[in-house]
């Protein structure tokens, strides 16, 4: 039997009171008071205290059985918790209902942990029970704010005429990129489609095909090793524009992000965003991706310091490398074992050989390789990065672009470690002009550092010849708080510039025609101009929710072994599965697993 | 260099004579006329006509070069056409550009099909040459319509409160259903997800967590042997909903089909729907989904003939077969030679032993057997089929249920054959109270008919122990015209039932633990009453659109051997990959590849 609910646990106020009404829902913390039977009924939208008088000798009996997380329908009437009683934090806290009828629909055990927010078990357990962790409130407002995102996003391209079209999952492996997921074929033996890591190569079809602005929100997938805050599968927000430049793309998406942002929690985003070159966000920030909530930006003392006698800083600068420093404002007082100890972790986290300092002391400069430097270059570099007294200027010696990059991961401390940062801000910053190519040592050649089918600037196609590692790409990234949320770029559209970018990446006549074959057909037919970007959903629900990582903003989550820890996947298959499918698995693993 | 348009191709009419405007878009078919240059441009909004005239002789000159297909951008003005020119089946049909610029972003070699509607080209080069294929404006009405369709379901669900989730695409494989597609995990050697058939178990357990309504709009995988109509990976709309009850989910999904019909076509749908149960339906149609366009509903002599002499219906009877017709009217003059060419597709269709008939002649009944019958049972045949003078019975004889499958086949055909389906109509048809279970005579046990989480009617569950057969499922699938476009169950949501239910389905303790152990878990933990519904999109954005193909409102389908023509995929892939996933292909595959 069935009690049909006439309302949620979270909607009945003083307004209700004397009405008869039924609500469905979980137990939660029961309190017995004098023979009076208390209980917190929860669903997803509230809570509602619901009250069994001894009145009613066998209900009040069917109560007694009550115990945390047992499923119930009760039927009664709304009366007021009366002054001194009352729960102002709760939308429901004037009113209790008085049950008249109870059914239970389900017992349940106790549970492994208890069904609250701020809990201590480890995530392990969490993710076991993941269907529990998922009750608990802090976690259900996450998904529940992820599932209003989604409708956000997709309301705010339908009503500009973008289509949307779902591209396949199973497709063809392509060797670019980061490693695919496989899916042996049955019907064709010997044979594997891959997953989709983006729909990159459909989209550009579909514009091909002139369906002119495309998007759609979308599973991908990467078989890469999971550090930190890495999912097997992730969602994205893909899109395709043609006839568009750059300003297309920045100006459209700034009001998606104000249109979402606004929607979702309510904060208003200023447009149009700050825009830096690729270079720039380097040589100021040592990041492609700077935060840009807090200051510290860079000094250079390259130019200063390239005739000193300390070789540390002229010997890097004749070796092409940079001498850059930042500035940390009231801290010239750092003690000798903070120092040392920032020194440690510096070389540690960020590979940096050494960390040199200069203290903004009372009485002048106090340069930690002062008797290496004249007075002078002490007092130009005080001046290069601005510093006062009561500062601390942090230098770094080292390789290009590797210094850039340790001294960006130094000014991430500090700012975390001084409160620099201002929490409430949502700075963001189109990051743009990325190089087109990447020399990669390990196999000697250029890499695409967006994707292999991005535009180079126009202005710089001559160099593809002469100086590959200079041309600038027609790519863009969108940073907020110093999170990559998206990227994107414009694309070739044109059949020759798509196989002399192949060849610039090592990827021959033969490999092309196997791998892009259609693409490079496709553009024959007439291709328009487009271009595009994608965006992260996980990473920028986990930024309008404040979550911690990626897995408190997916319903159910694989761990850092690609795992899921709730149903035991993956999993050993029956030897018939894999007959169908004609794989074997190889024989030292298979030895293993018996 | 880019010319950005200031309207699409299908916007401009009279009331922009005058204006300077830009379009961008492909080149359609030119008519060169007295040195007048005319082309239809066109984009997915539409057609516009630009010309060319003598005046300028540098854009003369380089609009000689426009061939069909070739990507440009124009800028010009706005005139009239003049009468007699006027095309009033386009909604620019009253005017045309006179073009001042023109740009060639891309030039176009001939392609291998014409870009229009009615083209006869063989299915296989427009899929090999899909992008060209949806370039064509019906291919890109049926994709612009699933796009709004989308949205259209999605903000129905919205609008009531349903959460959106996503659910893992990479789960583990279970035994239940069919073929699971495999996906080999490198960082756990040995051991394989699976793509989901459907997420059933995830929305179950976000009902045990308590999210309520929970829908998605999901890509689900099925490994089958692909027939005339299937594809590898298809979209769903996947609905859970808790403390529901069967018309819980009717109501809402007939305002659901009321919504998308009337957003997409603008058609009208009476609701409720219509409502049978599965006898019912099997017994007047012989079908689940019946097509209730038309009648011809079946008439059973079973009872009137049982004691005949004609040995093909008593015997029959005996046995528990069926003898069973339908009246298909003004057909009683059918030749010999239609009928035996009828009696013989029957046949090999249906695989029924042979058709007897009735013909309604002037003179009185004519019965294809009225040697072995007397008068008195083909006149009572006749009176129980409400056969009149003219009409044609049509009767099949064999065991149940494939006799009523056979006529329903046959019905079908005479439906099709005589034009009595009105095709304006949407007929919808709730079919309820499908059986639980299905006897496998090759596996020797019972199947799920829906899936092994489907809950029993209360009041059959006593039957469970003493004639499974007979057990009545709380399922439910939604007819339109014929084809099931959705179905779903009220759920078990208790762990005894379910373990009962497994056990029915002979899948042991161990083996259930094993694949469903975190489901039977969570079911410990409190679990409410639940139900749910899935629907397939793909199907259903065939009947809106009346494609004829599952293939025709796919972007990128498969062909039937789940082959992608286009990018040639599944493919080999490099030994490399598969020595990561620590598989190998099975010899004697490898040497018929190599």
């Amino acid at each position: 039997m069935t009690l049909k609910r006439t309302h949620t646990c979270g909607e009945l106020t003083a307004k209700n009171i004397g009405d008869e009404v039924i609500l469905n829902g979980w137990v939660g913390p029961r309190r017995d008071l004098g023979g009076v039977i208390f209980i917190d009924l929860r669903d997803r939208y509230g809570v509602t205290q619901v009250v069994f008088t001894e009145e009613d000798d066998q209900l009040h009996e069917k109560a007694e059985q009550l115990r945390s997380e047992y499923v119930i329908g009760i039927k009664g009437k709304v009366i007021t918790r009366g002054e001194g009683n009352i729960n102002p934090k709760l939308p429901t806290g004037e009113i209790e209902i008085e049950a008249s009828e109870l059914v239970i629909y389900s017992e349940a055990e106790t549970t492994p942990f208890e069904i609250k927010d701020d809990i201590k078990t480890n995530e392990d357990t969490r993710l076991k029970y993941r269907y529990l962790d998922l009750r608990r409130p802090e976690v259900q407002q996450k998904l529940m704010l992820r599932s209003k995102f989604y409708q956000s996003v997709r309301s705010f391209y339908h009503e500009r005429d973008f289509a949307e079209v779902e591209t396949p999952v199973l497709m063809r492996s392509t060797p670019e990129g980061a490693r695919d997921y496989l899916v042996p074929s049955r019907v064709n033996p010997g044979k594997f489609f891959a997953l989709p890591q983006s729909p990159q190569t459909y989209k550009q079809l579909l514009m091909v095909s002139g369906y002119d602005r495309y998007f759609q929100i979308v599973k991908c997938f990467r078989d890469e090793d999971l550090r930190a805050d890495r999912q097997p599968e992730f969602t994205q927000i893909d899109v395709e524009m043609s006839f568009v430049d750059e300003e297309d793309i920045y100006s459209h998406h700034e009001q998606l992000m104000k249109k979402v942002f606004k929607e979702t929690i309510g904060a208003e985003i200023d447009t149009p965003f700050p825009r830096m070159t690729y270079n720039e966000a380097m040589n100021t920030y040592g990041s492609d991706k700077p935060d840009t909530r807090f200051g510290l930006e860079f000094a250079d003392f390259s130019e200063i310091v390239k005739d000193a006698e300390f070789k540390v800083f002229s010997g890097t600068v004749k070796n092409g490398g940079g001498v850059v420093g930042i500035t940390v404002p009231g801290q010239g007082d750092m003690g000798r074992g903070a120092i040392d100890r920032l020194t440690d972790r510096v070389k540690e986290e960020t590979g940096a050989g050494g960390l040199i300092y200069i203290k903004m002391q009372e009485d002048g400069p106090l340069c930690s390789v002062a008797k290496f430097l004249t007075d002078e270059i002490v007092e130009q570099m005080v001046e290069e990065a601005g510093a006062r007294q009561g500062d601390l200027v942090l230098i770094l010696a080292g390789p290009n672009p590797d210094v850039l990059k340790q001294l960006g991961q130094l000014r991430l401390m500090m700012g975390k470690e001084f409160n620099l940062i201002d929490e409430s801000k949502y700075n963001f910053l189109w990051v743009t002009e990325f190089p087109l190519l990447e020399w990669d040592e390990e196999t000697r050649r250029y890499h695409a550092m967006h994707h292999p089918f991005t535009s180079p600037k126009a202005e710089d196609v001559e160099l593809m010849d002469s100086d590959p590692a200079k041309v600038r790409a027609r790519a863009y990234d969108l940073v907020l708080n110093g999170n990559e949320i998206g990227g994107g770029s414009i694309r070739i559209h044109d059949q020759k510039m798509q196989s002399r970018m192949f060849e610039l990446l090592g990827i021959g006549d033969k490999e092309a025609r196997e791998k892009f074959g259609f693409l490079l057909d496709a553009f024959k037919y007439g291709a328009p101009p487009h271009g595009g970007i994608a965006f992260g959903v996980d990473r920028i629900v986990m930024l309008l929710t404040g979550a911690k990582s990626l897995r408190d903003v997916i319903a159910f989550p694989k761990n850092q072994k690609a795992q899921s820890m709730m149903d035991n996947s993956p999993d050993v298959v029956d030897e018939d599965q894999l007959d169908e499918l004609h794989i074997s698995i190889k024989k030292n693993i298979k030895d293993q697993l018996s």
